[in-house]
């Protein structure tokens, strides 16, 4: 019984965001991060790349479910980039290849990819999505998540001009933390994932 | 590569809520149905309950995940337990049984739960509750969904009054729907997911 | 005490929904109504546009609000204006002015605004945009209520575009209902609320 | 045209929350404010009591739109009862009695209110609620902002016993805020407000 993966022995997403190192690297909180891998739609075998890896929890979720398949973690910041790596050895990972650099010039030489992450693109989202989606092998799945209305925007314009099935969700998540004796809801920030999917079942 | 489950040969939970055979009975949507099953932190190998079964989609997706453990699927509504069933054969699951009768008596004789999810109680929730708190093992988990207010109050009351680890998240989702060529947001209701733990980390 | 408006003999808009004659007209709903009048800073006098006034909620609680100031009402679909002239009359209002005709041709020969909501476009935002931005008087507001991703981006990047002062503002509103003795959370759609503000404290 | 009120010069509600002088202490954000002002259905003449002032940004607001009424605002806190003082004097406020000390006892001996708003208990509102529906007139209305899941709880339970018109909105409010050129969604926390109305339609 029993799921492997050492620290987390579960075969679901949702690993609390205290069991990451963290710096000042922003997080993708569990809840977003859940959700964020389902609609990537992952399986083991897989090739992913999870592009802007910041402090690499969606890296160390999504390596644990497509292994034996490869993670790229792909991290401009080099801060970042030794949080991603810090989290990978914490978790026992070995099928995760991180490549430190900007996208998508960092991209290129990766082998195609079923699946794609995009998380942070440091200005270069356009780009970034043409690379990706002549990287994405056929019935892939590119899953973006938008914290601004440009990259929302970008993405759904991008996905319907390519012949993606497009769809996204707004998430708005607030946990009730304990202040005090009483419970207080606190607001984590809307995110907005986008699914691009090359076929409507795929 | 792949994951068995035939229909849905992907590792992370999120099959879309119109792969369900559906009747006039409550369906947990897609987006709350992944949250609600990374909260029960589930593997291989567990045994499962899901009190109020309604439609089958969370029973369908936690006996996947679990299997080769076993799903305790509950309903009192036979129209509801119907669709449970039609669900269950169309996703080709082997490892659920079924109960048909009204929580928690209907629970009586049941191996004891590592994990137990209430979706539905008819009513009864502090009756089920109790019964499923000693159904419990040792370091398991309750998940709890609440659309009323006074399913959150009572679950969250409950888990403090027994010393469970008792937390809970908001959940307000929006699609994005397309409509006559422009992209409408649709809410779901909100959801609160309560999560009981026998344990913080467990 | 009290203010003029005979059914509703508040100075704080946020009429009942319900206290409104309605069809199968769109009707923007308390909440996302006294936010949009808010946004819109209205005072006595003021010479103010609805633009797509469907079943003319937001007519009658601005008309109230800006009288002796006059409210030009346009709506395109004869149904809805029919509606929203019946609204008018419940409330006793004699200072809206109703325009059937569309946007943005029956603005023509208008005053110049001091105020513009457009609640409604027909699929011609732009050219709305465009012909109120030349309408509005200096240090004049437009407030915009989106539901589609399209008149979100359209109209905060056309505020952009000309210089206003641009904001938004999402919302989320859940009402908790009474259904069977308990209360249920039932979310309205969100609604995207932008102010284009010619002059930042206007 | 326009309306009294020097900084302010709108008959609507909703003062930016940068226009008040702030400390360390918690602020009803603009768009809350606008709403929990709504609920409170406020006319020019009332008597308002707002039962944890803070900042007294809801106090500025109301005592505005009640003019000639008074306004009582009542705070324990020195420090939040200062900043209630310095923000009713750069508003130029006549109509705004303080009372510096604990409620319920501090309501003591003030007249009879047509409105109450209950902002914050200091870990008494069971109190204030009792004390406060003894001194609501005949057909007033109380208005209690629920940041914590026992507020909300215990106002609505309050209500229902009590008779009231109970009826409640949970308020997800996010802000589009520019960040190095683009527009980035920012929440506020959730924020529910209860209204209790002594008769449907007062």
């Amino acid at each position: 019984m029993g799921f492997p993966g050492g620290k987390w022995p579960y075969i679901t997403p949702g690993i609390p965001d205290g069991m990451f190192s963290r710096g000042a690297v922003p997080l993708t909180k569990e809840e977003i991060r859940v959700l964020t891998l389902a609609k990537g739609r992952l399986a083991p075998g897989q090739v992913v790349y999870d592009v802007g890896s910041g402090t690499g929890s969606l890296t160390v979720e999504a390596a644990r479910l497509v292994n034996p398949g490869t993670l790229y973690a792909v991290e401009e910041d080099p801060v970042a980039a030794d949080l991603t790596r810090a989290n990978i050895q914490a978790f026992g990972l070995g099928n995760v290849v991180q490549v430190v650099g900007r996208a998508p010039e960092a991209l290129e030489g990766l082998p195609p990819a079923d699946r794609i992450f995009i998380g942070g693109s440091g200005g270069r989202l356009k780009d970034i999505l043409e690379y990706c989606s002549r990287a994405l092998k056929p019935r892939g799945i590119m899953v973006i998540n938008a914290v601004t209305l440009e990259t929302l925007w970008d993405s759904m314009t991008f996905g319907r001009s390519k012949g993606y099935h497009t769809s996204a969700v707004a998430l708005n998540v607030a946990r009730l933390e304990e202040v005090g004796g009483r419970r207080m809801f606190r607001s984590l920030n809307p995110v907005y994932i986008v699914q691009l999917a090359d076929g409507a079942c795929s």
